[in-house]
């Protein structure tokens, strides 16, 4: 098992043996909206609460999340759920402003080149959870993630969303040989987004539970009270009673792997 | 889970919810190294043989396998073990010499789409592994796996091996994915090839674990009593204590996903 | 520019400073049909004839060719146009049969790692067209062609077909930069195939014409009297109008790179 | 042919018609070595002028660009010159630094996803070159400069540089069908990049001329006064005898593809 320094993420501490469990929507989309899931998965395991504020769309034309509106909700359901607050930035102009309500950074799969952002973002003294861009080669990854650490940042998540292939069946390829190399060979915590790497909930759980004994230390899963009715992604989030499954068999896996919830 | 109809590989019923353990040497080296492994990993719970008589290799300079040489000795070890043999096939015309000494076929990854040779074993009466191509779609490996049912051989169990991408850190990129995705769409049974999918024996167990929990419903592994001198792809098999870690934790594992051995 | 041993394809000698252009239809329907498009594309400049009795389709339900029945409608339309005639071969059980009637022989891109058949036409004493698989690395590609010059038969044309990635706009992607580190690296005359390149006639002459700018020595080019009416692979046939603006450039570019028709 | 508003850069026009011809060394590294570099590209009919001053590099420990340093150098040569001057830029807060010494952004490959830089591009009224990010969909591109035109900026320059795909023998794979495609299906300029599309000078010259012929509207291409000696991607740059070879074939070649350089 490799070895890191411990990481904190609000008040969960995230060290070798602890596995991490993120969950939440793909955005914001209100305040009963995002309370309500945060509720829901804190009572079936999770550390810490995901949820996009500004989205980084393809198209110009899709939502792009709520903006500046979302920071006050994710404060109030922070405070109310007291969770950690992981959300996506896109913008080395806004380190500062999500400073005040982000326990972690994530730096999403198309910004995993974003040089000036990663340096920005090692400057800081929060975690930077650093998503692997889908035509990223594992080492220029690592790379990556020096760049926030030449900086001064030690606390560097990685994490594996799936990689862009020629198979088009699934929305990406989820390369869970990647962890397996990462864990032998470099001392980063490694988890793992399911839903991206899938695209598909009902292919979720079985990924999500692979990635754990593949070697990953946690996981960064998309919840929605109603998934048909998400602004964004919905075809990819858990509904509770999906989410409620996975964390059984999760609880049920980790002694094999050696690893604790929390 | 899905459904397919019991697969008899030598002495061995395939059926939903049995697992099946298949492992041996890239190669046939000779009667003592065949019969070593065999005797081994019967005894950590392997229930087929597997061993290549005639290899496809891409250098015509690299070994090519023992080829006619091979047959006796796999009788030979079939005899004195009793365990089912799988072998590799890459000509039309050697589907007849095969049937004395196969108890399945095995079409290797660079075949898929050999239909030559795919409607040659639409006509026997033994099970075919259909190994995925490199770079074939799933859809084509579905497609390729009924040009055997078209023959009237219904015994086709699919096997995941890796798939070619822009990554180059592991031989290639194991698509568990397309394991899950099979298992939700399609009744045909799929086994996981670590050996070729991470070309690493270190990264062997963990993978092979991680397609279990993604939905295989078997394995087929390199083993060989000492990898350094294999006359093939030795930097891939394991030995027979790493092959014993797997076996065990396989065996944890298996409750788990409602599979058991044989 | 590279060297390599003239080659004979019926009356045409293929050899450095020459330029081979072949045509023809996707598949060989009927004699009149085949006869019609053989007439054209020599009229045109096409130097030998190309069109498929064995389809080596995906989905087995496509049409599969006429068969043996294709035999006798080459025979006469070879006989009545005097050109050379070039057809997929997918079985090493067929060389025999083929060469009565072919004067060159085309691997298809599926069958590039066949070594069963890439050795049985090294027997022969008749030229091999060996498309790229596509998925083929280039290093893997002289491999291939290393095989049937280990059999003695030296006379091995490469063709390009182009390579299958994440992009899907494009049937393929033509790999021209392969064409070009071909002509600088090895002695092996290099042709091109825009027509399964691209998957769209539009597409086809532009890209044609850079694939002999990017060094090929030859084109393969499908062309049909009707392509919306064609059997297999309409959407990336040339009619004769098309065929005919096309060679129209060619002969205008050729100058510019040192080579001539024929 | 496709159409599109003229677009200035420095005293040029470049419009449907027109062919671009951009060069320039990989990096500014002094006044001298910039002043040398573009005084020849012009005599040998460049139009403007191409130089790296924030070098984006996946090795945070690789050679980063003079920075600001460069931004003097880059106005004495454009004065003495007369040229127009392209550069690349990595950050949104760097485009009003910027607009005093280019007269286009160049958005590399690793940013054709960054959209707070599209859009902060989308403000100014300067031309933006927008590379293909080296995994972006021909789809993804053209939403990614739909990202820019929403903001009211018109003024975008598609360039192709080159995919990532399986194969390594050359640096990218260059995807001149994707030229070919966009020229037909939208009204863009697409220019080629030939010199990080292959990484190997001697392979620039067929290729830059092969995209010509596949539709592209110009060429961007690294020259450097010493190859062996530059401070970056030297194993790429053409000295000035290679692009006097190329400006001489290229001169040749635009009468057939009906273009005229300037």
């Amino acid at each position: 098992m490799n070895k890191w320094t411990p990481i904190s993420i609000g008040h969960v501490t995230f060290q070798p043996g602890n596995f991490l469990l993120v969950a939440g929507p793909c955005s914001i989309e209100g305040h009963d909206q995002f309370l309500e899931v945060g509720g829901e998965v804190q009572k079936l395991g999770a550390q810490a609460l995901r949820g996009g504020m500004f989205k980084l769309r393809t198209d110009p034309d899709s939502f792009q999340g709520l903006g500046r509106e979302a920071f006050n909700i994710a404060k109030q359901v922070k405070e109310k759920t007291g969770m950690g607050f992981i959300s996506e930035i896109t913008d080395p102009r806004q380190v500062g402003d999500f400073y005040d309500v982000v326990d972690c950074y994530q730096v999403g799969s198309r910004n995993m080149h974003n040089y000036a952002l990663l340096k920005e973002l090692g400057k800081v003294d929060k975690p930077v959870l650093l998503k692997r861009g889908f035509s990223g080669l594992i080492k220029e990854w690592i790379l990556a993630a020096d760049y926030v650490r030449r900086g001064g940042n030690e606390q560097v998540i990685l994490c594996e969303r799936g990689i862009r292939t020629f198979e088009t069946a699934t929305r990406n390829t989820f390369d869970l040989n990647a962890i397996a190399y990462i864990k032998k060979h470099y001392d980063f915590p490694v988890i793992a987004d399911p839903s991206h790497a899938t695209g598909d909930s009902e292919l979720v759980t079985p990924m999500a539970l692979a990635a754990v004994v593949a070697g990953a230390d946690g996981l960064l899963v998309e919840v929605h009270q109603k998934p048909e009715n998400a602004f964004s992604d919905g075809h990819q989030a858990l509904n509770f009673s999906q989410f409620a499954t996975l964390t059984d068999k999760l609880k049920q896996l980790l002694p094999l792997v050696d690893k604790q919830l929390g």
